[in-house]
């Protein structure tokens, strides 16, 4: 029942990728330096456009890491460029698509303890752990990183978001 | 299976009620007509806050109704006050509480027809429009409504958006 959830998360990570690509080719076409979007921010106390998207993959790639009782690889939070952060979302669907099913069998049940900033430990039981925590984040950080932009001039929409969605013809 | 997400919603929608508060609060302390923050948006061409607050409302209201096919209360959208936004979300929980479990059942497998925008009618099976659409929206709004309040410096923060999920001691 949670391996059913991945795909929800490899549709949403591609989607903020098709986002981002929206926000290079605009910085390209309104000759803005690209940094100045990755670096954007709504807020002085909100992460910039380049943490939200490190945050999205990390929510992704360490929730199922620890709902499957699997390693997952550790980026280094060094991306600063439309390029390095598409690279990062390639990896973590990667990761994403190569856990095995098995090893999340059960883990409705299971209990899951997380940091929550750098002073504090939380637990969860696996299937609120997902539904309450994990899925909540990720569209968190993926929302911010599409407001950032449309804050900035890009010309993203709702279905660049949705997109993936499995549709009935 | 899809009654179970309905606490999620529920959870989410009352963390917005929440953060609401935090705005209102906000614009009462600062000397801030409440009304600058309700009618507040991150681009010109994005709806503003009350607009956010009504369409989370209506992703979870409309949604249910279909997957239930029962029929959900017509809201007016004139709210523009934050008072008014709360009466919307607590109507919108309270009917949410009230979608029996069993008019549900099977519902995954049932082909959901839903306008998008007003020209648009998609359609997808029951899981898939929970997953891949009703989440997704119900987030999107909510998360920018959380933007817009910070961007104009309230001061909210991500356990206000998490706030209710099941921790364990």
């Amino acid at each position: 029942m949670i391996a059913s959830s991945i795909p929800n998360f490899t549709r949403a990570l591609t989607a903020l990728s098709g986002i981002l690509d929206k926000g290079a080719a605009s910085a390209q076409a309104r000759k803005i330096d690209p940094l100045v979007l990755t670096s954007a921010r709504l807020s002085p106390d909100m992460f910039a456009l380049a943490r939200q998207v490190q945050i999205s993959c990390d929510v992704a790639k360490n929730g199922f890491s620890r709902l499957a009782g699997i390693d997952a690889p550790k980026f280094e939070d060094t991306e600063t460029t439309f390029e390095e952060l598409q690279a990062r979302i390639a990896k973590t669907v990667a990761f994403l698509n190569a856990v095995p099913a098995d090893s999340l069998k059960g883990s409705e049940d299971k209990v899951v303890t997380f940091p929550a900033g750098p002073e504090r430990t939380l637990k969860m039981k696996g299937d609120a752990y997902l539904n309450q925590w994990m899925v909540p984040n990720l569209y968190f950080h993926i929302v911010t990183a599409y407001n950032i932009l449309r804050h900035n001039g890009v010309d993203v929409g709702k279905m660049d978001y949705l997109k993936g969605a499995d549709l009935l013809p």
